[in-house]
């Protein structure tokens, strides 16, 4: 059964630690759930995972309905036994997947019409299927279906993609019967602070046991994503956790808990990994870089990670140059590590009552 | 230091239990050692090697040489520190990249020119350069450089590479100077019954702490193979380690054991687990074939390690129609681990007197 608690509230910023209890696990937010888009976590192992303290990973309705599809992990007894992943799941939609698809899509109340991005196929999700395949997945925590504007778009745009996620908020809700999944609602509006509130107000009214901020982090300068995070935290009931939809730089991390988030996934990790570039703490450190082809220093040289602590940039760049797998999965779980780590520092700080010096910090020491 | 002990020898065949001590640690033979071409068992961490119980394993000088550099891998701290390796290391000379060398390369009793494979770049190799390499690399076996004659080739050709090899191994044995690292010779000779004696007649003569058996699985029929071990390994004396270069199919291990093998590599259980191949007791198993899509099933059934333990056939096939780096990994550690745990089956069978019985069971049950 899924419960959420909040367990303090920083003074000085909406900042809070919480305690979200799944079927598969407890775990202290905020908190940064790496993304397994096709049923793993690119380049390490569910033990990597595990050792590097991850709690609830992130997977994708979208691409684990188009392959192997839902029955498939339906069989093999549900996600976290297809691909040996013990603690949290959280599947997302696929809504923000099939709304960035190039070419034919057809977008109605019902639900979308789409051709897949492996072999072309045509398919159609509605709310009520996207319901379907979700509960056959078994994640702890579903995501509706929701439907997400582009940035730049027009108020007009950003005004029915609120309308329509509302509507399917709704037909999601009434669907979803599985009581060993958590139902979070997504509250779009785009970078319009009254369509967010609107969002908000009509999602809210659903009464969801989790809330998440969609709709960011697809373009938008930081200044619109911070000012909506402001807005809409205030927005949203404080005994619900609160999720930050496709965030990940550490910057953005630290902004979004000092706006009451309290989860987070983002790509940006594993991606970045996978051309060459390391989360530090003074910054990003492109390791493929020539500068470092003898430097034997650790990628971060104040990281106590397993990788850190037995391997240097210059072995790393050269498997980077040697287009060797390892160089994606040292970098991979090293970057995955900071993160989880980093939010571990604040979870601590919060705790302490140092939230504000940890901010400081972290921007004194983080280049960009 | 170096050392090899013969601790048993079996009644019913030529094979022969034995112990190999290194300053990385004491192995038991006969071993199979998986290949690290470019300071990396590709797909694989050091940690899951040492959980699968590999001891020594394979790094190759043509390739550490050309990048990043002997002298590079020396400033690290030797090949061992670089790539976070505590166990054993055997370096190949390189004599066998460079003669597989598309294009130019010019061979002279001095030594060979060739262009890099990777950028074009032109470079001279001779004996005593190689061995320079070899003490920079700094592994716990280094093997002299060598001529290869490829398959099919005539006599003449066979002739002309024995001679060479052995004026090559002189000269290797004469600047070898590192005390901490066993120089082994390399017997070539083709499928040519008479070169085989000569070339292993000059090589013993020089004395060396184990012999290869070099310029085999090349692309000759298996029983040219198997001829020439039947004759090759009693031209070697019995209480040196001999170690069969580039042989690493399951079926090749056991025949190579019955003719007093010790030691084997080959990139065959790696390179096939990228195809999406998979060993089993009863035969290769092709997991992305459509037939094991809902397979749930162990890669092996009689199989227990990790992967066996915790992922379907059909998760992994998944894997690999998903291009994900996870499917060469797991695929990559199974394979490896077959290897690995069939020596073990083999050394307790010739431990227990019953290594005939091991042979029979294995062509009972592997299909090919």
């Amino acid at each position: 059964m899924f419960t959420f608690q909040v367990t303090k509230n920083d003074d000085a910023s909406a900042a809070r630690l919480g305690r979200l209890s799944t079927s598969h696990g407890v775990f202290d937010t905020p908190i940064f759930m790496p993304v397994g888009t096709q049923a793993t976590v690119k380049a390490v192992t569910p033990e990597m995972l595990t050792e590097m303290g991850a709690g609830i990973i992130l997977s994708n309705t979208y691409h684990l309905y188009l392959r192997p599809g839902a029955d498939l992990v339906e069989r093999a007894g549900g996600l976290h036994k297809f691909m040996n992943w013990p603690r949290g799941i959280l599947t997302d939609s696929g809504g923000f997947q099939i709304f960035s698809l190039q070419g034919l899509r057809k977008i109605s109340d019902e639900g979308v019409v789409f051709n897949s991005h492996i072999d072309g196929s045509r398919h159609f999700l509605s709310p009520q299927i996207v319901m379907e395949i979700e509960q056959k997945l078994g994640a702890d925590i579903a995501m509706c279906f929701d439907e997400c504007a582009p940035y730049p778009c027009s108020y007009e745009e950003a005004d029915q993609a609120v309308t329509r996620t509302s509507l399917w908020a709704k037909r999601c809700r009434d669907s979803h019967n599985c009581s060993d999944q958590a139902l979070f609602g997504i509250i779009q509006g785009n970078i319009f602070a009254d369509l967010r509130e609107k969002s908000a107000r009509e999602i809210t009214a659903l009464d969801f046991p989790g809330y998440a901020i969609g709709g960011l982090s697809v373009g938008e300068p930081k200044e619109d994503m911070y000012r909506i995070l402001d807005l809409t935290h205030q927005l949203l009931p404080t005994d619900k956790p609160r999720y930050l939809m496709g965030v990940g730089a550490p910057e953005d991390l630290v902004e979004g808990v000092a706006r009451g988030v309290d989860m987070f996934d983002c790509v940006l990790p594993t991606r970045i990994a996978r051309h060459g570039t390391a989360f530090t703490h003074r910054g990003k450190l492109v390791v493929r870089n020539a500068v470092y082809a003898a430097d034997f220093r650790a990628l971060d040289t104040d990281c106590d990670c397993r990788v850190c602590k037995n391997y240097s940039r210059a072995y790393i760049r050269h498997l980077v140059k040697a287009e060797e797998i390892l160089a994606h999965t040292l970098i991979t779980y090293h970057n995955l590590y900071f993160l989880i780590k980093m939010m571990q520092d604040i979870r601590q700080a919060i705790a302490e009552d140092r939230f504000n010096e940890f901010y400081t910090n972290f921007y004194a020491s983080y280049k960009f």
